[in-house]
């Protein structure tokens, strides 16, 4: 069976990550997963919010957003609605926790870093390809606060490992990596994986959205995702080489 | 090792499901996990939402909130603040696609249902207590619409499926089942598990909090999850027989 | 004339108060009149909100709100409509007032209890049983405080009276007391008075829904009132005397 | 004992209702109970909101508001804070209350008539003067509809009677009618009565403010309010006369 | 060609400035642009917000508000519908501006003064009869500041400019000076210019409603409006004075 | 005088218009204007607001954001804070006037169309970039329709003039064209002026930020902003022509 797009069952979109695509913040990238495209900035400041103030440990948080139009159709700006919906406050949570599964709080010292993941372009697996490209901005924030000698320890100690996620799922019966829009909507199930550099979990999230799974079935799409992950932990490797 | 309260690793605290707890909704089952203690009840309408009219499909939301004095310190009422937390959105998403698993909306017809789960006492768990107290009520529900010959099949054919959840975790390096919240807050790792009757999973969420894992552990979770899910569905059937 | 569930018009409906109903608050009170149920917590801070510190003196509020289907029909819940109605504030403040006319602040020194009342089941007079429910829980967070001698003065000097609240009405030109939801809608005046433990007035707030109403019922309906509110006063010292 | 603005216990302050005060509105009175200044306007539009569809009546609804220097210290606009204050609902229930029992509602026909009483000054009893002020827009609103043959019935059906208000309270124990600012906020009773033209009651509001009063002292503030309510019936009749 | 009220193209409405309008705010003008009604009102309070303490620098805001019923139809009022509008945002902002161009900073002190301009009747042009109005509550509240010694310098210091403002446009190919309303709704080009009292510019805002507009249609609305805020100055400076 | 970045008073920073930027929307187009980058797109949906339907006419309007840390310091998320800004309105609402000006909307046909306008990256005149650049989006949309047969008239017909717009101030005393961020900051007078494809005026909104200015200075910008409109257009007409 070959997918619409010509790729096979267990290979990933072309993925791209482009450092420094905005000027001001201390850590800006491009990440693609296809056609998929989000911009993940980092941005720095001194101190914490009140509850973690005299505890010498930093925090790392996380918003998510789609333009109106990145999709298919419209969807109403969250501004304009006056809330934020209940799935962009679900992605939002998740990218926040796996980033600060990365870090050494007491090394960042009593910094802050706000992650903002803002996508321009959807076609499946924004919130995957938002936490491969918040680590790089991540990672260069970090740098950044080391030139300026503004952390607690070394650049290395703050952030001890890296994480990226990538989205697998079973379409026709077929378990699948890395699933565009036209696979997402008929996946029977569908589950998000978020990996360490070393191949350890962070967050498996799995939903049967038209199907029940049994074991088997859940093992394959694990084994599926974490060689995903694997591959894009090289390739955030290579930006962060370049 | 034992566990605070006696139990061993993979025993469930105390179940217990009492049903037609108050006397206004068409469902109302007041469900136990040791102390935590949460009201699901179903209300049924007739119709569904725009989106859905003409479909001859039904509909199934679930809403989950927490009183403000369920918890250790009180927390600020939602409607003061006027707006939805994140984890209130994320569990109450959570519970309506687990239950939304078990119908055939077909057979439902056009009419809507919404299961509130109202946690009047919170010690860990409240979200798995939620699910597997709000199927016994929707059962409740559909029996009723059934006697009232308001559904498009029987209800054996509406309701084809039984959903249960528990969560499991990890302390101090062990597995453990059914975390009360003084587990909870320590666990590295915390995972919620939704299984049907017969053992499949309708959704796995995994979350590294204060530490990665691997699969090896991963599967001991699962296994633990399954078996604890089982003894649910078990109550559960014995709940809806009395 | 007998009314529907046999009553006199004079008569009360059974009255429970059940202390200690979950564990985390400082008072936890589940107080019915009949079919009517509210779970009146009082969660003990300490401090007091900044234009009132320095003043030595201590705070009391109160919340009132319902479970979405502790009514006959499903209500939107206020947290998910994002702001909360006129009936839900005004009683809120109703109960907030006639708990405070209990108190001495200065004995209570420099802190702040807050009195959630959350009703579980609704069949009219929810409001009254709020207030008698929360005078009691009231009374076990100063005891409370009391052990813990954080109060300015002893809790006898704290709490120097007791409230209680009935509702009386007029139905088919008959004056009644504690109408249930049957009568309350097709009631042509509709009063509810907060008592002292000794009798005296500390509310009274009448209208005529559905027809005006002379001098002479409005004093017969006072007289109902406070006979009512001497019986819960009763039952409430033999609740705290257990 | 004399009054701070030399008035006896049971006099009232001077009362100006000025009809057509602006140009707009189908009723429009300025209404002034000495420096308490308050615009009453009664808008009127066809059609009734969707839940009273089809039923024959109409409807009347009504909203109190004061300008943010209306008062002594600026108060923060209840736009910009973004939610409506507890107070502001409950007075808004209160006029809306009090005008709809003038009216016969099949008489008025399918029509709706809003009532906005915005308070330009305030020196004590603004929803008092709100009541009295609104009673007189809305009688100019119905006669504007009787012109235009837009009511069910003639305008003296539909407007079948008349609504005033006043507030009393005890000062240093002695029972005062109409209420300045600087007695208001020393009251130790506090009362809000709204009677019909021909001295029946419509809302009865009592509150130990500071104190809790005997039946003795609120007969004597019932006394008190409805020899103001007479008083002020008079005042509108002349007004509406003129 | 003659307008429908019969002025001159080049004709202000009759204008009236009435200081001391209320008695509670430091300044309050009750101004008049032919039918339009603003009530502009000048609260000071000592101290600035937090951006600007310790600058030594004073600060002035506006907001501006239509009361529902100002208009010919009624409008929801913004604190019901829970936010605030963009055009009522705009004026707020516009009149904020315009009457900071008048002031010292830091001949103010560290002091702040609201100024609210609530439209009690509308009849086109509520937002230059604002400013005009603003402008002569301002120096009353800065005559107020002057007698009480709060101010960093004299009061002619502070204010060092007077400020006006009128709207011109362009009807039936005619330019013409302070349209009422209906002449507003159907200018092809509507124009609002702010001007100090010695006829330099402070806001200029031209905006082609209905069609676009050439440099030489562009200066004659231009002069028209320069002259015109020549004459609001006068009427200021007479106000004042008296 | 040089300016920072070398160019003449008179002279535009590099401008780009990128066709096709992203997939999804009917005109898709990022613009820059030197270091300010903003997406601007096109959606078409069939059908106008209620108050418009069976006029046979169509309607446009726009939304303006930025994105959190597009700017220098990151702002928060409007969509967080709950409520839209005053500036954000105001410059969707020119936006949406400068745009309706180039439509005649019998020829739209009951179709609408939203410019989405979002800075992804901001160094001074976002919103004169934004109408820039979302003309060429909505003239890509036009003929979207065009292709598709879903417009009244041909697609010459519906947008029959083209708009630009650009920024110019005052700084050291010197007028200057299409500001940065680092000279908006610091501008004494600064005004943003739309012009029409054939140099007729659409929109002149000039403030003195700092300083007031007379009819020479404003004589001096509207020349020097006519000027630069006039290039804008001719970029247009390339990017359009490619």
């Amino acid at each position: 069976m070959t997918r619409a797009d010509g790729r096979n069952a267990d290979e990933l979109r072309p993925v791209t990550l482009t450092r420094g695509w905005t000027k001001n913040p201390e850590g800006s990238v491009l990440v693609s997963f296809g056609d998929t495209r989000v911009l993940c900035t980092a941005s720095v400041t001194e101190g914490v919010p009140r509850w973690r103030k005299g505890s010498g440990e930093g925090w790392v948080t996380a918003e998510y957003a789609m333009l109106p139009r990145s999709t298919n159709t419209r969807g109403d700006r969250e501004s304009v609605k006056g809330r934020i919906g209940g799935r962009t406050q679900e992605i939002s949570r998740l990218i926040g926790r796996s980033l600060r599964a990365c870090l050494d709080f007491k090394a960042l010292g009593e910094n802050s870093i706000v992650l903002d993941c803002d996508v321009l372009q959807a076609d499946g697996g924004t919130r995957t390809a938002a936490i491969t490209g918040a680590y790089v901005a991540l990672a260069d924030a970090i740098a950044w606060m080391g030139e300026r000698r503004i952390l607690a320890a070394s650049p290395g100690k703050v952030l001890h490992r890296s994480v990226s996620a990538i989205s697998v799922g079973v379409i026709d019966g077929e378990p699948r990596l890395d699933l565009p829009y036209e696979e997402d909507v008929r996946a029977d199930v569908d589950m998000n994986v978020v990996c360490t550099g070393s191949g350890e979990f962070v967050e498996v999230q799995g939903t049967g959205e038209h199907d029940v799974f049994d074991r088997a079935l859940l093992d394959k799409l694990l084994d599926l995702a974490a060689a995903g992950c694997a591959q894009l932990a090289e390739a955030q490797r290579k930006a962060l080489a370049s």
